[in-house]
């Protein structure tokens, strides 16, 4: 792997003791440089780096963008998304299940930020741990595919608790399985009543616009509040 | 829920340093009582339940059969369990994305496991933290099902390691899904030599047959070994 293009970073030697001041740390760095972070959130195999691609691909041309892919191990990911020509650096969890404030501040460190506009962590795939570090985003976005099944709100509550935005991915296969929406909708609704819900399929494109459209307005906001990550 | 037919354990208040002494515990007390234990282990949704209900159906005339439920919240396995007239224990993980072995052993405690043969374990649905401790169990069994792709070895490699059967579920679906099954397989063995690998579906069926004839196999060469745990 002589000609990888991203950095590796061995992320969990250090651990703190409050991650809490972390994440502002993060949030003070990321008002400074001028950028927004999204803090990308699933089960393995839900979707999350196709997302991102095609999310990368939707609006390249409208914001710089990086990545920070985290992972236990590989860097497949990374790999895929270095393809696209986007800064990209692969986080190593040293076995950890999530990402933290700490770690996500020396990925920011680790990469030049100075001059991209949107960030994209891709957490490890897993519905519990992740949603129990705040790392400083501005948005948190989980995605929930449809093979996954409709009872998972019940199951990873915390998860559905503390994220923005839910992707419902995979919604051309909904043929080939028993996923009732309405139900899966109130079930989410019951849990966090701001969820901002989308169906789509990162596969075919259907429902995507209304994702990134979603996202662009969350961007501008934030530029018009002069960076100030208030509401989260 | 007054009318549940099942207890609720909260198992996270105590914390034991040394999840290998506990382990050796949970193999006593399950050889003293003449039980097999499986520790079923997958992400969220690969299928854990509908195997596990399928597989009682399957072996409730062999074998006497109890379940623990692992999640970190909700009891809608344990009552889907409960149903079936099985005799169930709810975990609940306090937050703790997997079962360590004191947990196991206290869920076992907290069940009349005197009169039984057989028990489930179904883990929190993580590929990253159920693959780090043992529990104790005489046999560890992962489901990945097809929706999760099958570069899932390269992310997760830990819980390829130590299992010792890997069940490939939701072949039904692989029309939909891009799913290369001799990928998988040279993936999953560059890891794990040993695995056992069966392509089937709890739903249709497909393929279920060979699973259960292997743990038959597992379960009666344990009685042929007077309970003894070597090869694990």
């Amino acid at each position: 792997m002589s000609d990888r293009k991203f950095e590796i970073l061995e992320t969990k030697e250090r651990v703190i003791a409050d991650n809490d001041v972390a994440a502002i740390e993060v949030r003070h760095m990321l008002k400074d440089k001028g950028v927004f972070m999204v803090n990308l959130m699933s089960s393995p195999g839900a979707g999350k780096t196709t997302t991102l691609l095609r999310t990368i691909a939707a609006l390249k041309d409208k914001y710089r963008i990086g990545v920070m892919e985290a992972d236990v191990d590989s860097d497949v990911d990374a790999a895929a998304v270095s393809a696209t020509g986007t800064r990209v650096i692969q986080l190593h969890t040293g076995g950890s299940c999530h990402m933290d404030a700490d770690m996500t501040k020396r990925g920011l460190e680790g990469m030049d930020i100075d001059d991209l506009d949107l960030i994209f962590l891709e957490n490890v795939g897993n519905l519990v741990c992740p949603a129990e570090f705040d790392v400083g985003a501005n948005l948190k976005v989980m995605i929930l595919s449809v093979p996954e099944g409709d009872d998972k709100p019940l199951k990873y509550p915390l998860m559905f608790k503390v994220s923005d935005c839910l992707l419902i991915n995979k919604i051309d296969t909904e043929p080939a399985f028993d996923f009732n929406f309405a139900v899966l909708r109130s079930r989410v609704l019951d849990l966090n009543p701001d969820m901002n819900i989308i169906r789509m399929s990162s596969l075919t494109g259907d429902g995507f616009d209304e994702w990134t459209e979603y996202l662009v307005r969350m961007i501008e906001r934030q530029i018009r509040n002069g960076g100030n990550n208030e509401d989260h």
